[in-house]
């Protein structure tokens, strides 16, 4: 049975997607508008009680949070597909660590940066000048720490590729193509060398052609 | 060889102090005073280029972001000590959700709440009474919905202890505890009752004994 993955338009839900095709698992896909609010719909609540997508649907289990759900495929079918978690449990630490750091340093100034710079007039969101600069200064802060670490490794979390490196793939590419803020890369020879690597993966651009954003 | 763990009197670092008690590791502190900026200092850059804390040193492996850490020694002393992964892949999967909620859905609201009406003088942030507010009236819609869900299992990821509760100790400690915002667990019974169970676990105990908050 295929898993059903909700609202496969959004960034954070391409994670998911691009983690299922490295893991060759079948899926369907089930639309919700964010832009009209279905993800605040009393059925999809059911699913997902805080009104966001992704959620994913395996028989009987329902799983959300985009992080979560990499994670579950990437040990539930460790011997299938691309290994994505590294093969040994300190190299598993090292792909956490670096999913927390997309998490929580890469991810919320790359969300401000989209959202008042790209598609907050989808959701209402007045962009303001002073968010861009202030997130795109946090950005560049954090893309220097990457350019020191990808100096040395081949991918965040070691010379493999694994989760910690697609986490990034929605919201950079949305900076990178949709911002044409490509400078950020061309100034990081490493980033740059990096984010060719992974954003060229046959994987990332089949759920990139697949499900256009709706921006 | 024990861990060494930086900055244990800082509350994230707390998450991994109560992990790695419930696992049985012998660890040392090393002090990291974040009131002083020491976090910022070039010795301790080296190790978390980022300069939060924590981070831990384990012969050679460095490691830092409490909850990866969590994840690491959950994962490396799995058949020691208190299990804190859940015994299938499927109940894996949830832990990492509401390790996920934790840090994206109720994590932000109390440590703005925390920063604005408790510690924020520490750090030079002049308290805002409209984060505070807002913070609080967010917080209150997750805590709603973690009592609908604490309805039906007796933690966040099911019947058992995990990784995913202690991540709330130290933040909603300080809220319940040091903000005197006891109500919010009072008017919701499960949520209360969850509380009172992971609060008086002797590892919390010892670790908020041994490790003072500099508040």
């Amino acid at each position: 049975m295929a898993v059903k993955v909700y609202g496969p338009h959004c960034a954070s839900t391409k994670r998911v997607l691009v983690c299922l095709v490295e893991k060759e698992v079948e899926f369907e896909v089930v639309p919700v508008d964010v832009t009209k609010g279905e993800q605040k719909d009393p059925e999809y609540l059911k699913l997902q009680p805080f009104g966001v997508v992704p959620v994913i649907k395996d028989g009987d289990y329902t799983l959300y949070e985009s992080r979560a759900i990499m994670r579950y495929y990437a040990e539930k079918y460790r011997s299938q597909g691309v290994e994505l978690l590294g093969k040994t449990i300190e190299e598993r630490g090292l792909v956490e660590q670096w999913l927390e750091v997309e998490a929580h340093n890469f991810h919320p100034q790359a969300y401000n940066l989209c959202l008042h710079g790209l598609f907050g007039s989808l959701f209402g969101v007045t962009p303001d000048p002073k968010v861009i600069e202030e997130s795109e200064a946090k950005l560049v802060q954090v893309l220097n720490i990457y350019e020191e670490r990808l100096s040395k490794t081949k991918y965040l979390a070691g010379d493999f590729f694994s989760i910690a490196d697609i986490s990034h793939l929605p919201f950079l590419d949305y900076v990178v193509n949709n911002m044409g803020k490509k400078y950020l890369l061309e100034e990081r020879k490493h980033v740059g060398a990096w984010w060719d690597d992974i954003s060229s993966r046959p994987s990332w651009n089949k759920v990139l052609q697949l499900y256009r954003a709706p921006i």
